[in-house]
């Protein structure tokens, strides 16, 4: 495939970045990639994998020649990595970045971007369970949406160029004004793994039914919440500090449904119920039509289990 | 394999009945099975599929030379085909059910079985979100906990065959007390359903995020609880109304640890959050080493997706 870019630099190499390198080795889509991470210990590994060309815990060094700047770091971070990064940005470098969130990663980036580098945040929809550079694999990304969020005044070039980039990865582009991103992503993702999160805890807790049995008997149900809630605990810490009133907002929209849901147990109105667990079955044949989801059984994890 | 039984009768042909027809016939266990369904169309299905050596919708005509009778309906109907089989049980036959609720079902069947009839509750830890008969498969019960919450009176050696038949289909079994069956349930499994079910409804009702968004950008956490959501409504619904007591007791737990880690995200608690974040991480680890589900990256969905 053509060269999209002479120089790439990744800074943060976990499950995303790492994919990304994958990908660009895999598509010959840059003369040089630059790989960072702030850690000696997660570069070494960068390295091992042979994921880049050059290997440095500086990413103020790692940008320096580079043509596209990929920041793959929890969007706690952002605002550091882009203070330190801002001096050494090549003129007309695309800055681009994977965050969870859109609005907080814009407040703190932005400011710091200077003129005539194209800042064009984006969020690649797709992820695993799993962290660091060992997780990231190619095909991540394939079939999956990725949404840019790019402000008002981007350079059209810039971000065409780099819309092409997330296609030649496999994935489906769109655009959306990052209010609107945290607010989707805030029901879609956030308040999933808040969710999971908060009833594998709930389970933890009981005291009238051991860690034991929960265990055992997972496969009713429970196992399904625990992918999610075995995701990286920093990552999700920062994604509920940085989209905090859009999960709020969901959050008490799905406790409102709940208490509804509840009321129609306790008084047994089985009409309610049913219609509930009857509607909420068309969004699975939807998602399995848009191929965002496997129809196989039980995710295929049965189909798995055979070999 | 040696036949187990004379003749079985399963009443109700879904997901569960028809599994354990597959695995009857797979494996020899018995001479004749007779297979019923209220339905016609349910039960010329089964007969197409070559499910039994009988076929009537006849739950009470079914049972006539049974020396197993597995009653697999939902449990609001459990009551009704105890009494409608009652009369024709034969003496010394073991009657056993699957239903997902146990204190119900032994309340609305015990009172019906006649004397000398070996009436042993039962259910498999084993499932998937589709239903009826086409929905079975071999397999199912394999690696999964069947759980046996018998009565304190009864027989041992009626106890032994089942529990030889579920090890034969591949269960492990457990014996458990009713009450405490449904405690267990509620969480592992009627919780995580009840849970799926309001997000999924929750997603529907918003005017600010489209269904094709929830739809589209669903492989970001949410397409996990969408599975459950897509169960049998009308299994559910009696789960919901046969189980109250434990339902809202694991409801009300889980309310409140999700008002406590709201308000960890509204004061930007990050430490709190982080902190949950990370013990839940084991209970996966443990569930995975415990064989009840796979270590695969999203299931395994990814790499069925190569194929
Ligand atoms: N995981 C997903 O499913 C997913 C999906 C879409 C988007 N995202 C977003 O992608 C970003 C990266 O996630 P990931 O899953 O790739 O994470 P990851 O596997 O944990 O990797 C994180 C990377 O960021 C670096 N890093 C961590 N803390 C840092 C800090 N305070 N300052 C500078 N660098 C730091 C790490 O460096 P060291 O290892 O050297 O410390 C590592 O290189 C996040 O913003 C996340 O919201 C994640
Ligand atoms: N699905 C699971 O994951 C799972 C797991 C473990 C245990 N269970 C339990 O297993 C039982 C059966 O579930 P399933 O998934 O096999 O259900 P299913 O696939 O929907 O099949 C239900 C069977 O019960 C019959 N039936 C339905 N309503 C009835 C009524 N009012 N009176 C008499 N028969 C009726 C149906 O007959 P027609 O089709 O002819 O109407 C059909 O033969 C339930 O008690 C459930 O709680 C289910």
């Amino acid at each position: 495939m053509a060269k999209q870019f002479d120089t790439i630099a990744l800074v943060g190499i976990g499950l995303i970045g790492s994919s990304i390198a994958r990908e660009i080795k895999d598509k010959g889509l840059a003369r040089s990639v630059t790989v960072s991470s702030r850690s000696d210990a997660t570069l070494k590994r960068a390295q091992e994998l042979g994921l880049g060309d050059r290997y440095t815990t500086s990413a103020a060094e790692a940008v320096k020649d580079a043509d596209l700047v990929v920041v793959s770091v929890p969007v706690g971070a952002s605002g550091a990595v882009a203070a330190e990064i801002a001096a050494n940005l090549k003129p007309g470098a695309i800055v681009t970045d994977v965050g969870s969130t859109k609005g907080s990663v814009i407040a703190q980036m932005a400011p710091h971007m200077p003129p005539g580098v194209h800042f064009i945040p984006g969020h690649p929809i797709a992820g695993t369970e799993y962290s660091g550079p060992d997780a990231g694999f190619i095909g991540l990304f394939k079939g999956r949406w990725c949404i840019l969020t790019p402000l008002p005044e981007t350079d059209e070039a810039a971000k065409a160029k780099l819309r092409t980039f997330w296609e030649t990865l496999g994935s489906m582009v769109d655009d959306m004004d990052p209010e609107h991103h945290d607010k989707v992503l805030a029901i879609v993702s956030h308040l999933p793994h808040i969710i999971a999160y908060n009833i594998v805890g709930t389970a933890d807790d009981l005291e009238a039914v051991t860690e034991s049995e929960v265990i055992k008997y997972s496969a009713s149900g429970f196992r399904d919440f625990t992918r999610l809630a075995a995701s990286d605990p920093i990552m999700w810490r920062d994604v509920c500090l940085h989209n905090k009133d859009a999960i709020l907002e969901m959050l008490a929209r799905f406790s409102e449904d709940l208490a509804y849901l509840q009321r129609a147990i306790r008084w047994g109105d089985g009409d309610k119920l049913f219609d509930l667990f009857t509607r909420t079955r068309a969004i699975r044949r939807s998602i399995i039509q848009a191929g965002q989801d496997t129809e196989m059984v039980d995710f295929g994890r049965h189909a798995m289990d055979q070999k």
